[in-house]
């Protein structure tokens, strides 16, 4: 089978590879579609070395279908279409023993760190293995992952219907927020500075801003009324994107930190304490998030074609990683790793 | 009547006026005591000059009896024991109409935004002033304000029995947070830097620990099983102190912001996010504070005589402050505002 493989050296390179039959308690998915996520950017660019055994297959964003199981495994029929979500928890230290499996002190990321999604077959833990809805196509199915982090990022804030709310950030997390968001009738703006991007959150209807040419607190003052933003998500990781964001909530307005902040950001705290704001940080999801995803994903709330800007076949994973990288205009990339492909 | 004036540069001079009489929908109190709060220090250094029209009496923090009312005032009998809830909010802003008007948008503040407590005879609004229960000593009665304060910000943090809880800073916000804290069964470890701090604390049986010396990482691991701490109060104002405060917290642990940050601090988002934490502010108080604040005191849970560590009269206002500039060993100053002292 064909596999893309990490090689180091900000490179991707496709190899024959040997599939890996499913032992007891796993499964073999032939995979459809893996999607590249941010995370696989910082893999390729040499920022999580530390994590992952070069050369590594990556990817966690995926579709497929069973191809094998285990000889223990019931309930998982050849044929059924599934998706995975990659994380295993220890079960037994703090944060699981408080029901808080998902940030597990010891948390792995299948993926990460250890083999991932951009191969022809992937065999995983059944526990991992979430089935899909026979009437939702693959390339949706490889939505999953992403929908649920920004279902996540959404239950966190506490979104309630009619609240006004503000996305930094218009990468694909930052327009799954937002369609998430709408989903649960909130009134939604997102700002963003490429205006490819912009377009195309547009496409779907969502209200957008240029931080870079429009007025964000005079455009958020005249929309809330004076009252600022109930709720705020910065998913820009940037230091901008985070004073943006604590400068448009209103009184007792709610942060969500989605994106990923490799610095300390100066912070007005004194607004948080003169306003009573909160500010929470949101990391993946939980399995109720992945059931909300896949209902969003097959009742067509989240735009799923508009999305998928790009698919590339497996055998050019690498060009697939360049179109990202590109950015702009690009928004989600799927690799096709279909056997027929 | 005798009352204290802040006249600028750093002084407190007391002077004989005339006592304003109540005209229609005021109240004029006979105060009894006005505690000194850090706020009023602040003012003292002439760091909210802005805000106070020199030479004007200062003190929020009060207890007193009923001296006289408006034509139009009833169920205010002459001699009863009243506090005040120095807050006027305007009704109408969105902080409001959202039902938060403790954090109104144009909140102006009696004694830093209008003449304060420091004096004989006090004429304020009716609807700021609180009835207090017969059997409450007027010493205890000037605590009710800070102790409000406390219940606050412990409420805010949606503080629950059995949780362990880190104070940040041992002042008279800091203990009482403690105390208050301890009042619904939570576990409290009080971080201090001053050793008779941590003395009057300690007498009052809340666990302290001294960041200079004591390793609060290692201390709280061990006191938490390795988990962290479920929440954390931040009450030094300082750059370690929220440092220290996000470091010590457990998976989804919650930060009360409660100290003043008048400059901008780093925060250490990535932990934030990774730890699903959440930093919430906390400012002033509601009603709702102030009954539980009066019940805390009047069922002896907050240890008022160990905190009130001087009782000044109101012709030695400027040596009370200075007491309290003096800092260390002093905790709370009261200013004995008696007709008779």
């Amino acid at each position: 089978m064909r596999s893309a493989l990490y090689t180091g050296n900000s490179t991707i390179v496709v190899e024959e590879r040997p599939p890996v039959p499913p032992g007891p308690g796993e499964v073999q998915i032939a995979v459809a579609y893996t999607g590249i996520c941010g995370t696989d950017l910082h893999i390729l660019h040499g920022n999580m070395d530390s994590r992952v055994r070069i050369p590594q297959t990556i990817g966690h964003e995926m579709s497929g279908q069973v191809a094998a199981v285990g000889a223990d495994i019931a309930g998982l029929a050849v044929g059924a279409p599934v998706t995975v979500m990659p994380l295993r928890w220890c079960g037994s230290c703090p944060a699981c023993q408080a029901g808080h499996h998902h940030i597990c002190h010891r948390l792995t990321f299948i993926g990460i760190d250890s083999v991932g999604a951009m191969q022809q077959r992937w065999t995983v833990p059944a526990d991992v293995v979430v089935p899909l809805p026979g009437d939702l196509p693959l390339t949706h199915g490889a939505l999953v992952e992403p929908t649920a982090v920004a279902v996540h990022d959404v239950r966190r804030a506490g979104l309630r219907a009619g609240e006004k709310a503000v996305v930094i950030g218009g990468g694909p997390i930052g327009v799954l927020i937002a369609l998430v968001a709408r989903s649960v009738d909130a009134d939604i703006t997102l700002v963003e500075v490429d205006a490819r991007r912009r377009a195309i959150a547009g496409e779907l209807g969502i209200r957008t801003l240029d931080p870079a040419s429009d007025d964000l607190a005079g455009e958020t003052a005249a929309w809330t009324g004076g009252a600022g933003a109930a709720v705020a998500f910065e998913v820009s990781g940037s230091a901008a994107g985070i004073t943006t964001a604590v400068d448009l909530l209103a009184v007792r307005g709610r942060l969500v930190v989605v994106g990923i902040h490799n610095q300390r950001r100066e912070i007005d705290l004194f607004r948080i304490f003169w306003r009573e704001l909160t500010i929470a940080g949101a990391r993946v999801y939980r399995r109720e998030d992945y059931d909300t995803a896949i209902d969003l994903l097959r009742a067509g709330r989240v735009g799923a074609e508009t999305l998928i800007t790009h698919v590339e076949p497996l055998s050019n994973a690498a060009a697939a990683f360049d179109a990202l990288v590109g950015g702009g205009g690009v928004m989600k990339v799927l690799i096709d790793c279909r056997e027929t492909s």
